[in-house]
């Protein structure tokens, strides 16, 4: 087993055999780069030395082989008398962990290599401060002696001297400080500081080891899901100075620029510096323009390279030694999500990349930032509170702290923001109604902040600093200002931030670069995307998004909607199937309305309509209101009759109550028991599709679906009532209409009959969110509320499976559903129209396992699409995982 | 293909093609049993008919073929002149479907024909009498006549005559009589009577296949679940006459007793009359025991024969036409399920049948009646009113019509009846303390009948002849008695009767061959059976039924018994950790005890300790409740921090209210949130078995089970908990103890992860309540209140998936599960403690699916021992099914 490299050996492995830094130097110093040599000493070994505790045998004398190569290289010799080869050691994982492990630099010092340092570089302060720094890197890192008690003597010294900075301390006391150093060294360990540099590089290597292990660098993979057993490679390499005067200096660069994805150098440099001092930021360095054309081109030069090779932007390190300029790290740029999308298209049209390559650059997570709203960089903010930024955009609106006034406000047209303690089920009405939402408490997932992404609207949670207190209408923050119900304040859900008064916003247009991107990404894709819309609004936007259609047109506001609300109360307190029926007819002429805009929005696409989904208490007054209301018209002594209609429907809401609201009577159910629910929908959907046919041409693509399906008979019983329907209004109409009748598979049961159901289904809907709380048995509102992020801290969830599709247990579901319906009947069409419609992750997944299209919130139609590119170029190669 | 078979033929086809009449006249006839001679139409010949609406075109020429043959043998000719054949024409379908269907008899019968029979019988009224039964059968099934009219008839006539009864008419009278009614058919067809014989076979051979779809055949075949498809048979066989005199008679017979099983003859005779006569009742027929010793020796001759052929008690019908027997028809005779014990235990002692099939021939359903307290059979008893039989059992107590009311009197130890108009949920502590629930509404899956048939408590619901009056303390019978609270009532849940005070039962013994045809079972059966029980008397009573360990022991009533529930709501209250951990610990001397106990009475056996599932809030009192406290407080002027400490509770249960509390903060979540609740558990437990191995020299296998896991993380997570708790509690005792960690698989998420929850469980429970509930995403407590009946009734569900096992779905969820827990750990050892553990359908699944065991109440365990053999029997054989 061979467990050490020299760079320019390394050619061929990859960043999981020599980290992440030792991977770039071995490329750079294939393609030519001036990269000082050295050896990488493979993460393989580390790995050994964590199995066994023990460095591997053959080690060390591997790496004085390779390093007398080197030597031989150089013609400089660690410890050696003439030219003396110093050297850095640094760690590198295959994953960058930045600060999280130890390098030692200047390693090969000892007392005579100082001295004859002194000599070489002429500048005996510059040499005895190298040793000075070692002695305290590796009396700290190696040896274990506090970092603090080096600091103190360094400070007793600037303070006897009357000096703030190091630089300033003369050369002649480094002499003195390198001594008291040695002798801490030797007080603290009880042995000298080694003067064997071979002795120093076994040290070195070993903390380098064993700094894999240190609880922050353990912290900071759990953080990142980096796993534990990869280890780091170690990178031994000959030192360069770039604090050699006024021709020498160090530098960072990026190929392009990471913030706006310009096609230029970008970078930084600071003259007579090594590195460490570009990064502590006690000078400022120089943006690259103004450095002088010969190092700039030759950077410029390097960066070409560097993109030619790399096939992506690149962020480098450098140092310039009296005039000789040496490359010390390369590594992908991180870059804003603008830059991202510039860069992926502006290098597929470089020809560097393909147009796929181009598509699966982007991180999905960062174009969602691209889309919403934010705060116009040109405004004066001043932030009053900063909450978790759980949904992003920026919304601006009066301040209203009651749920009930929200919608009711809401419906008037008026702008609001809802603030809450937290929020509930119950505020749904009012986060609808609302801009955006600001609450107290909760994490990024609860109820504000789940419910918000999935409607697209900005939320702000978990705002400790605030007290809300609804009941006397106002909040306020800790030490700070307070707010009253009806003042106006903006959020911005990107950042997290709370602002007085009206903040003016920009929609930040989708750029060329980012719309051709999801061109490229609609040619590579196989998945449909499709929008979830129930108002000629979010139609007309899903159309505008790209959708393909509407997966999910839900109906619950064509009954609940103001002007509805109260027929529809009328028809639960029938007493008489003809009452009822009367009742609901009734909505036929509004329910028309809506699904003529919508189609009309949609014609040439399909739309699929799910019929009524809620249970009938959830159209009733709260029983608190009505109790009031009873009590109210008791005082003020109304008629009779009147007092007894309210209270026919306190008793109503007594027999709808239900122990389980979720398991309850709802979806297909409610019309098993009142199919005439039903009959009334497919009269407005035939009646509204037949008069834009006849209107425009054309119309939409009718599906109708039935909710909440536990097996096929339910389905066969209800597609009777819906083809009845549909019958007795082509014939009134005098014409007939093609439509689909399919199901939403959101019981674990329909899933697992799905083959049986497939039978009588033209196509099939998962129903995620319904499908992922019955597979779990927990019901989301008090999952939320009581243990969600009990279980997200213990891990016993990777993460909430309302985001991100639960793959091995609701996945194991959709897939038998999928094969076993596609078994009955080959080519049936199948969809997902849950919120994980809109998750990159749960899309990847929806793509391998087959399904037709994703249905998403038009606001996640982009991400969507890109997701679905990207599962698509990932073809059938397992996800990869760390 | 033939369609016609003489019964000497047909030897060797079954009852699907000969019907279940044919198939015995053709045994018998083989079996060299006097048989007038006969044909059979085959179930073949009516399926073409019903598929194509037509006779099969070959079918009358292939009859009258057979026809002559039989002609031929008996020397008779149909419609002859010299010795006239006369046929009696009858259906007979696969199943038994009694009344059901039409048949026509002395089928041949002409003017002349009429005549002739009058010379030849020297008897001119018999043979006027039979042609007029004739005519008046074939007019109205063949011709469509109206019955009445032909009653109407000869009403006039016996008004005339001033004679009630049709044998008291006059000879004389009979040809006027027949030749009315010829008359009435001309009229209403405007057709004569036919009188050619082949064309009355004609007729009558298509009016019985007809009438295989007429509407009470097929509501009975709906009913009893026997497919439409399977058409009925049709028998022509030469007719013998039982009234011809003195010498002739009808009857019918069993060859042992139906009522007690015992081994002897039994069955009625009736001289000088046909079998209508027997069952009509007009004259009472006389038992075998007092008929001529000759007839009765040949009976007992035909009787042995007929057992040892068809290896079962036989119902048989019989008819001597002048001295001379005849069998008319043999079929598996109905009896008792004490009979049907006995009848099995005796005849497999007689080397009749194996045992095997001794215990295949049992019922479950029939053996759970035999295992309930009766109705002392001496008592005088009278019923005051009668509903639903939903759970067996006779029971006695004073009505107590409030469910707290029920609890604080149970648990005081005096004996009560819960009635209520109908019961909730809300009602199970009622149900728990009470001897027996009575209802006035609600179906046999009704809440009540579902939950008293859990516990094996009896009960009478759907009783819709009571008012119930909670309010006011007493019920009343529809125009009947008034019962008021304390009133003593007896229920008898076999019969659905409830009496007015209290009235003798007695306790069926179990039977000393009923035991042993359990004994027999427990050889056959490779499915053990375990018991839920969670008190020494239950585990005592689990022990006498042959139990082989307690499957699922629940922990709730160790926090809810009454002299614990203070403490554990102490613990709800607490503040700190300290504050509830010290709560806690406070229960463990209670729960050492019950363990204790019941660790005693199953010394020897497993024992499966489920930890607590239920949530916090069912340990605390209603809200309203809470509410009427803190107003009384309040009022009396009581102590403010007593106040407090009530309006903690309030508040406490305003935190804990939960939407959907099925799916709310449960089960093993619950101890995610609070570990210390089974901390206390385990060192209970733990403390409990080693003191009985110290006192016993043995004590119980431990199984330390899960509830409501979804995913292995839990179950790892919490396994660390329980073996922390155990080994603190091992080195306070000084001794270490064997115990095992395992889980309940009753969520869907856990089924479909069942291989990866098996590496970390050392056993599985599949919990079929809550795993059916959540695999339909319905809750049963909303299901039944709102609409399960109407899913029986639309048939979308054969029965409620809450009795038996929903295969289709649930099982797939429990197949999946086995398969893939014993890919992980083979040999896992797999039972069910879910209801459908004592349910006989669903052990014959849990058998096939290849379960350890099942672990059922108490009560059930007689009837799961036999379903566990009855499913071994059948071994490898899929279920048959109609």
């Amino acid at each position: 087993m061979v467990f050490v490299y020299r760079f320019e050996e390394a050619k061929g492995l990859d960043k999981f055999a020599l980290g992440g830094k030792g991977f770039g130097l071995a490329e750079m110093t294939a393609i030519g780069l001036p990269v000082p040599p050295g050896l990488t000493v493979t993460t393989e070994a580390c790995r050994e030395y964590l199995r066994t505790g023990q460095v591997p045998a053959g080690l060390f004398p591997e790496i004085k082989s390779k390093l007398s190569e080197l030597e031989t290289k150089t013609g400089k010799k660690l410890g050696g008398e003439d030219r003396p080869l110093l050297l850095s050691v640094r760690s590198g994982g295959p994953f960058s962990m930045p600060g999280m492990m130890d390098s030692i630099l200047n390693l090969g010092m000892t007392d005579s290599v100082a001295e004859r340092m002194a000599t070489l570089a002429n500048d005996r302060r510059f040499a005895l401060d190298a040793y000075r720094r070692l002695v305290q890197m590796y009396g700290r890192i190696v040896l274990g002696v506090p970092g603090e008690d080096f600091e103190a003597l360094l400070d007793r010294t600037k303070k006897r001297l009357g000096v703030a900075q190091d630089p300033e301390i003369p050369g002649s006391e480094m002499a003195g400080i390198v001594q008291e150093f040695k002798e801490l060294v030797r007080d603290k360990t009880g042995q000298p500081f080694p003067q064997d540099p071979w002795q120093q590089l076994e040290g070195a290597v070993n903390a380098v080891f064993r700094s894999w292990e240190n609880p922050r660098a353990q912290e900071y993979r759990r953080f990142y899901k980096i796993s534990d057993e990869l280890g780091t490679a170690v990178n031994i390499q000959a030192m360069v100075f770039g604090n050699m005067g006024r021709n020498s200096g160090s530098g960072v660069g990026f190929t392009r620029d990471p913030s706006t994805g310009k096609k230029r150098l970008y970078g930084e440099y600071l003259g007579d510096a090594q590195g460490e001092d570009v990064v502590s930021g006690t000078r400022t360095p120089v943006p690259v323009e103004s450095i002088d054309t010969s190092l700039r081109s030759q950077l410029e030069s390097v960066a070409e390279k560097l993109e030619r090779h790399f096939r992506d932007m690149q962020d480098f390190e450098f140092t310039v030694e009296d005039g000789h300029l040496y490359m010390l790290q390369t590594r992908t740029g991180k870059r804003t999500a603008q830059a991202a999308v510039r860069i992926a298209y502006e290098m597929a049209n470089e020809g560097l990349i393909t147009k796929g390559e181009a598509v699966g650059r982007l991180d999905p997570a960062d174009v969602e930032r691209l889309l919403h709203r934010t705060i116009d960089p040109s405004a004066a903010v001043k932030p009053i509170a900063k909450g978790l930024n759980a949904s992003p955009g920026a919304v601006s609106g009066a301040v209203v702290l009651d749920t009930s006034e929200a919608a009711a406000m809401g419906a008037r047209g008026e702008k609001v923001i809802l603030v809450r303690p937290e929020t509930t089920p119950e505020d749904i009405r009012g986060i609808i109604a609302a801009q955006g939402v600001l609450t107290a408490r909760g994490g990024m997932t609860s109820h504000a902040a789940v419910v918000a992404r999935g409607m697209g609207k900005p939320a702000v949670v978990g705002c400790s600093t605030l007290r809300v207190h609804p009941a006397d209408g106002y909040f306020e923050v800790e030490g700070g200002a307070v707010v009253k119900a009806g003042d106006l304040i903006t959020i911005d859900g990107t950042t997290g931030t709370v602002m007085l008064g009206v903040v003016p916003t920009v929609e930040p247009p989708l750029s060329p670069e980012f719309e051709k991107l999801l061109d490229w990404a609609d040619d590579i894709r196989t998945l449909g995307v499709y929008a979830n819309a129930d108002t000629p609004e979010a139609a007309a936007r899903a159309r505008e998004f790209h959708a393909e259609g509407i997966g999910l047109c839900r109906t619950e506001r064509m009954f609940n909607a103001p002007d509805r609300l109260k027929i529809m109360q009328e028809m639960i307190l029938s007493e008489t199937n003809e009452e009822r029926s009367n009742a609901l007819r009734r909505l036929v002429p509004f329910q028309l309305n809506d699904f003529l805009g919508i189609f009309r929005a949609m014609k040439g696409l399909p739309v699929v309509v799910r019929l009524l989904d809620l249970p009938l208490h959830e159209f009733l007054p709260d029983r608190e209101k009505v109790l009031a209301e009873i009590e109210a018209l008791w005082k003020r002594g109304a008629w009779v009759p009147e007092i007894q209609r309210v209270e026919r429907m306190l008793g109503k809401l007594g027999q709808l109550s239900e122990y389980n609201p979720m398991l309850g009577h709802r979806g297909c159910r409610l019309a098993v028991t009142y199919p005439i629910i039903y009959e009334v929908q497919v009269e407005a959907i035939v009646r509204a599709a037949v008069q834009v046919r006849r209107e425009e041409g054309e119309t939409v693509k009718v599906g109708i679906m039935l909710p909440l399906v536990s097996g096929k008979e339910e389905l066969i019983l209800l597609k009777g009532v819906i083809d009845a329907a549909a019958q007795r209004t082509f014939e009134e109409l005098g014409e007939t209409l093609e439509y689909q009748v399919g199901t939403m598979i959101e019981t674990p049961r329909a899933a697992l009959t799905a083959g049986e159901i497939a039978a009588h289904a033209e196509f099939f809907s998962f129903g995620t969110n319904d499908l992922t709380q019955a597979t779990f048995a927990f019901s989301r509102d008090d999952m939320e509320a009581k243990f969600m992020a009990k279980y997200l801290q213990e891990k016993l969830l990777p993460v909430s499976p309302f985001e991100v599709l639960d793959v091995d247990g609701v996945g194991k579901l959709v897939a038998l559903a999928v094969e076993a319906g596609r078994r009955t009947k080959p080519g049936l069409e199948i969809g997902i129209c849950g919120e994980h419609g809109g998750d990159p992750r749960s899309i990847d997944f929806f793509h391998r396992v087959g399904l037709n299209y994703v249905s998403c919130s038009g606001f996640r139609i982009p991400v969507a699409r890109l997701a679905a590119a990207q599962a698509a170029l990932k073809g059938e190669t397992p996800p990869s995982s760390v």
